[in-house]
């Protein structure tokens, strides 16, 4: 697939130093590690810049603690499971350990903890959360957590609500300075919007199944955000605070 | 239904001056006007304090211009034509006119228009109608001009979009002295909260059908507003400009 | 952001009573309370004409309190402590007695209670509450409590369903002698498009998630009163009880 | 399929009269008329006591045509072409003429029209067939004329919405003296709920796809009189006046 | 609201045996009986020809066996306790037993009982309740509990899914032989149109929440239904068997 | 029904061994065993390829196990019970045991199990199941049980999701050397497109409720899977991979 | 991508009759023809067992005829243009009777034409399309001519929806017999659950947006197919005949 | 709203250069010029680093084109008029001819134009437009004209739909070296979670209306481009074009 690694292989065939068989063998060694439930991606790092991440839910604690040792034996970059619930955390901590990487930085949403392994060296861009009421806090945490598993500092700006203007305006600054701003409201989701307005950076809209009623477990959030009148907002799924830092780590150097 | 009238009748039977046969026809003739195609509501204005209006789709002009016709003859306050065509507005303006009651106050909204014939008395609340965009200006149209109809003297803030905050908050002070705000959004309708906590005045949000793509013909507008965290706002029916009239008619003197 | 007070400061800084940069900064010193994990809207009241609301789900025992604390101290008028658990209430209103202010005003709505600290002086206005079963309770006990803590004196009309049309029909008096109306309905909510016909006051409309089936969790209802063919009905999102009482307290005196 | 024709079949065969082969093929010769691109149920009154309806849209006036003629041959009851365009009438009118059986009576609802050719004896259930506004006149024209064709007289009671519900009580006893009521209404159908509470009669309630906004195309009404809160009320799909009259046959002798 | 009711009491003030204040206060008293939290409807049974059914979910044991109470003294026909847990149920019967009623008949559909008091006297007509599979049953089992307490002998035919039709077809003279016919069923819900197709009885169709994926908790089943090509079904709501049953007693003599 | 019973039965009445009574009564006695709870189809095999499967949810222990045992005595070919809990898998294994066929093959997918008894005989075609994540082996799960208790031995290729290309590409000899391919994914669902475009052999795709936000609950895998822009793909319900195992039987060999 | 071709190229590589530039120059020039405004895919015949259509809608004539072009000269299978208008059809034979291969076939459904280019070769399998209705025709007709286009001789069985269920049993030795059968439906769809229930051959079943009111466009029929109690059905989106033909194309020889 | 002109403005008053009165009309007078029907944001491209764009749809030729003078006049940057038509476009590029800017650049999509006047200086990033089909191009021509207009030269990749993966792996280096990626899809999307596996760069997703049946205009794509596997992809609505390229220009330098 990468073209540098192919045209070497080829060289390597027409010099005598591969046979066709081997060659075709070595094209199909694909760059993950088959550990017969899951084929765990090694190189995900260097193609997407950011690392595999374990997502939780439906693995059994042993099934997380063995792909994230594939993952820390494998690469040499920071390792992410996500949506973990207690004792996920506990067996692939105690692996971790075990490899001496130590038990990760666990961050606890309430519902759910993010660890973080190995966290990445830190990188410069000036990343900025804004939540819109606390009830969008478990979602803020898990997209700070992977922001700072993947080498950032976010600043975080809670309880921002338009309902309160003043409270947001107060931050105008802290917005129009950012490299990159996080957004995330559940109920009506209107913050992403009027930040939008604001800030001449990047904004990553997230939305929350925060609110009852016609909030629909964020389906209004997600499409006001989407139908937002600021130009250029970018909205990813409903309480999806992970894959608002994995935008932010692509955008920003 | 009305206890006052309920009683005379009651008394005048007791009197011996009404039979109880009598009694009974006139307790069904109730105080609407029955013309074939419909049942003309003559005392909507006594009971809802505004008068029953005309709704032009699906009518023939000669419906509309008979319905129009009934209400001017049989009550003595304004008279309302809502989203009618231009052979519907003729046939009712040439109706009122021969009644001597003239042609009518009709505004165009573009795509149809309200017809005001024998507006009512002026009434004292200021009312601020906000739109966010150019495109919710038909709705602010009938919006205003039912108001208008009804007593009022609208005053009207275009394209105040959360975009562009400044625009809306050179207004602050119009909206924190508004006796009533009427907040017509389409797209993500982010307006209505920013609105509503700006003011203490009653909010009526009308989202509209204005946008394209995730906002789904008002649905999305429509689900901000009722999902807004600003407190106590009320929303009407999507591009509802003549209910959100209504709905002021009945809060203010 | 408010004319009187920015003009204020400007004087000062004109009379060399404040220098710019202290000015710039009072700017910035917008009326909230940072308390970390939220921004403490101090002004609501004055600028919104009610209080900020605290609202329960999603805030653990401690922040309850805090924020209660953070009310009751930073402002003068009523603190509401909305959609709370028993954990929560019992939080706040140690906080709030130990403050002095004892322990609050306690509805019990069967899934949470509403607590009302510090109750606003009474207000005139004769609002009615009318539900249609006694499935809509919850969502009524949550309204008047709120309205209660708000000044006013709700008068609670319940089991007034449509398919015993005579039930309502009894209380048409006290509904067309209403300063204003909130109509608590779930199933099809066929309820508020009666009462809007019957009352010329201002009519609020909370759909309920009551009923089951087509119901679709109160979106049946919300539908139904969106497309009400009474004027002048607003709507305000599922279940939402507290806004409705909101709504009624921007709208009367 | 019929017991009664499957056990004379039998009995021919066990008689000799008819040989097993040709009871095989008769029994596969099933009473409708192959015609190409349509298989025309000529049973369908005898199985289901109402005739198979030929529907227009989609159909050439040709196919329209062929298809009335084959019903109006092959059968003696009354044959019913719905939602038909004005060529689709000529074309079934021409090949019923050349029939004897005449042109057959055309109800045009505006949009479209029913015919009916040979109507049904007359029928002695009192039908009542209630709309809710002049906007519904349309679906209404279709039920009146399916249910004509069918044999009955139903009285038609237009602009009866709950919005002056005076309107509908004035004809309260009418109600509840009826056989059966046909309920059409758009926006939010309440009207189905109010007339299901006054009258013990079985209701038949057609959702129209009158309004506009959050009427969405009918879906609204549908929903809610699905959710009535009156018992027993039975719905129909969308716009379907003549699945209304339809299910009236059923239920009345 | 009864016009004979009516007639005589203005006979009675015409003859001087009422003052006209009485008649408005007895006007006023309509047949309800208000215990607080409820407005029993005394004359349900009188009006539609069923009687007030009570709906357990959201109601205390005591609420329950209050209203029981209330309809067993106020009325003397049958009293419905519907969808009740075993303690309502517990309290309803015994308030029933102590007014000599007895504790009434039980149906318990595995997640709610119904309950039936004082049954109906027999009444005639052959209904069939046909279900598509197993899964059906509760819906089933609150229709025939119902149908018995309102005076029938419901047939039920189970496992009748069109996944066999011969299993259908076996029954297909009952199907033509019966008064009416409710159908039950999930999924797909197409036992409806096949149902439909072969008998000329009136068809009430009930969709279930039987099934998972796409058939959306019985919305697809609902769908299916409204839509069903066969001419003349009607239908009710999700898992509404007791609102089927209702549908059978009105269109049954 | 069927042509060849048909013609032994009437050619048996003509030839006097049967009176027309018994022929009707044959007819009528259709090849299902009524159990009074269930009908249980015992030609389902015969007539479509594949056995009548038990469906566990809503069925006591009790009757899993009656219907399992009516389908072991009543046919001789493989018995599936689907989506059993523990005591469904216990009840239905002890009455298989005593019947002489042994426990059953248990395939538990985490939240429920499948149960093969007596597994048909080995068929030939090369069956691929393809997942997108771990989370969606629950549903492989289900239909690699399936697939075997009819004959099959399918491949099972897990975790092959789009977001790492070459961990599928690596597979494409497999997909493209399948006789069938059975694609399963949650979230987006994309694979389906991608495996369509890489194999000419028939492809099932299998929607799974695997993940959150947007995925709305295997809705958007839905409607992924029918728009792919891949030719020729066909789709079964959300997580039904009973379903997509039966669609294979059918079409192989 | 094959590894055939790889293993060809990478062995030339090795015998240095091809330089690693060349091959990697190779490896790129992947099989398809870049025409600027399309990748036309010159060996999806190879690769898929079916040729790459051209779907009309939205392109120019030009841009239609300019990949017909492209197809019929890069390939020598056969080639297909569906849901293409007048000028487009034009276009495309103009361009395939230039090259020799005369104008097609072309199949018009009325709204839209399909056009088959150099039909392949005659395939053995007994393929059946059903109708459920007249208004299903289009749709059949786009997949009959998709299916002829692919080397089949489809028969048609129209208008057998379930209403008249003899209509269809009179088919059920021909259903029985098939080696696949398509079953096109609108409305309720219902006609796919019973079909797979009479036939053990796999069946595709095809939603139709045929109908109105609560048929949703097709979504009804949709959902219907995809929860249907036969199992092992299959279905393709709404109106999509093509999508059917290509899955028939997949799983017969 | 900005702190340094705030800070200027206040240090004018503390320098008596400006008086109170002055300095609070000048805070009023933001920087936008009300032009009546609409406040023209003069100083949007200071804050978001992008100009206003006018927007065409509901705007009389003379809006647009009074609108595009006032922000000619006005800025000095970019100027985009979209969705245009063409009367639009003619009075907007008179308008700007005039003032001697030049017609402008039109990049015709077929249905609507944009307008792109006095464009932006040459900007560095490599931009690439992926889309899936030739019927996403209208889309994709929006958005490199509005790409353009803001100086950047986008590199378009045509039809590189999933069904034929060789045709992206093609470009696999070209997405990989991008510095910000927009891919264009309808149908199912599933091309932007394919290219979000391949390229390190952000990722803008922008779900087209095309396709017919499940493709739901654009929603499918929408749920699937939001649900993607693929980590950090971000969405803008349906069809807009406009907004993606906005995205990238507040992502890259």
């Amino acid at each position: 697939m990468d073209a540098s690694t192919l045209r070497l292989l080829v060289e390597r065939v027409a010099a005598g130093q591969c046979t066709p068989d081997d060659a075709v063998r070595q094209l199909r060694r694909l760059p993950y590690a088959d550990i017969g439930f899951a084929r765990v991606d090694l190189q995900r790092d260097l193609r997407l810049g950011m690392p595999e991440a374990v997502y939780g839910p439906g693995k059994t604690p042993e099934h997380c603690a063995a792909v994230v040792e594939e993952l820390l034996s494998g690469t040499d970059g920071p390792v992410l499971l996500t949506r973990a619930d207690e004792t996920q955390v506990k067996a692939a901590s105690a692996v971790a350990t075990a490899l001496g990487v130590g038990p990760g930085t666990v961050s606890d949403s309430g519902t759910f903890a993010t660890v973080a392994f190995r966290p990445a060296a830190n990188r410069p861009g000036a990343v900025v959360v804004v939540t819109a009421g606390t009830a969008d806090l478990p979602v803020a945490t898990e997209c700070t957590a992977v922001l700072s598993g993947l080498g950032f500092e976010p600043q975080l700006l809670t309880d921002c609500g338009v309902a309160g203007l003043h409270r947001l305006l107060a931050e105008v600054d802290t917005l129009a300075m950012a490299d990159a701003v996080v957004v995330i409201a559940g109920m009506e989701g209107a913050l992403a919007s009027v930040v939008g307005g604001l800030t001449p950076a990047p904004v990553v809209a997230v939305p929350t199944s925060t609110g009852y009623g016609a909030s629909l477990k964020g389906v209004t959030a997600l499409l006001t955000m989407l139908s937002a009148c600021s130009s250029g907002l970018t909205v990813v799924g409903i309480d999806n605070g992970y894959g608002a830092a994995c935008a932010i780590a692509r955008l920003l150097p």
